[in-house]
């Protein structure tokens, strides 16, 4: 899908490719438009290249029997990045790469579905890598990123707005919302800001004085 | 799948269909072997009778132009009731009406996929009905509960389980898990137990002090 023979601009958001359900193969086509760099997690590999994908970066403890070896020649030039690691998610140690790459910002598909265990703590850890990289992870009926204290964006009417607290949220005011909050807490498992909206066309803006916020963009 | 013709035990798990993804039909059969009663949620129920299931309690919110009374000649005898608080999910309303009916248990399915705000509400806010009634949430590749302060069960070895900690979790103590847990504190987004496992045939046992942990059962 990308020839990659242009000039990348680390400044460009990078897309991880992660090891959980397959996206629509329309959103994989709109991210890797922009000829980003691409990370794939470990046996990910063999899905990635089934759909033509060439790939930058081959990232994993590889410690299920899978070789990445074999992509050196017909996927050259990769990088293979070996991270045996046991304290951190092969998403994690992806993130880690990136920054220590000093490129800002990625895009991440495949983190959820399929385990259940996998796609809450992709979706919960991205909070700790808050000022270090902007992380998006995306599939086909979300998007997800971490709020900061002030967000400020435009949205349509309507527009389906979810508000997760990792843990424990104090002072998150909106305005624009059709469930307004004003100096409110937010719990997760407790009380949660699911399934609000965007009130009219406009600025929606969500400020918040302490703990880690989601917005999740999501439609059926 | 179920033909109800049988006089049903109230002390059985009941079964939710939520609105999530579908699950492998293998999973659905062998949990209406068990002719539980079948609660379904919303538009779920297009779905669902699609199966070929019989369904005993309709209930939702019915405000995207769903009608719920085309099923009272088909499925009859069904119940359908009508829930319109917007403060609680549909989900968190059958928890509620099988909580009024004392039944003691319930499995609950297609409560994962598709929107991740969904999914991840769904997961975390089964931790408000600790002591209220016992909540196991499945699909393809997870069940899902959440712990008492003190559990014990047998496993295989190797079994891969995950401790998820809704909040924080204080005083946690396992034996015979891979990765043991020592008077440790998970923390949602920050210090999570998943990708553990179990060490050899036997019991695992898992105490902890106080906050709220699920465990996983996760499978690729």
């Amino acid at each position: 899908m990308s020839s990659h023979h242009i000039v990348r601009d680390d400044q460009e958001p990078a897309l991880i490719i992660a090891n959980g359900a397959a996206c629509n193969p329309e959103l994989l086509g709109q991210l890797l438009e922009w000829s980003p760099l691409v990370i794939v997690l470990d046996s990910a590999m063999e899905r990635v290249v089934e759909l033509g994908i060439k790939v930058d970066v081959l990232l994993g403890d590889f410690d299920h029997g899978f070789d990445p070896e074999i992509y050196k020649t017909s996927q050259y030039p990769i990088e293979i990045v070996h991270t045996p690691d046991q304290d951190k998610t092969d998403l994690e140690k992806a993130f880690d790469y990136l920054i220590a790459r000093k490129i800002p910002a990625v895009n991440v598909v495949w983190a959820t579905g399929k385990r259940a265990d996998h796609t809450i703590t992709n979706l919960t850890n991205i909070v700790r890598y808050r000022n270090l990289i902007k992380i998006v992870i995306l599939d086909d009926h979300s998007k997800i990123f971490l709020l900061p204290n002030k967000f400020e964006k435009w949205y349509t009417a309507k527009t389906p707005i979810s508000l997760i607290p990792i843990g424990v949220v104090n002072g998150i005011n909106s305005t624009n919302l059709l469930y307004p909050l004003k100096d409110d807490t937010l719990t997760i498992g407790y009380r949660t800001g699911s399934s609000n909206s965007v009130l009219q066309d406009g600025l929606v803006s969500i400020t918040h004085n302490e703990g880690d916020l989601l917005l999740m963009e999501c439609m059926d």
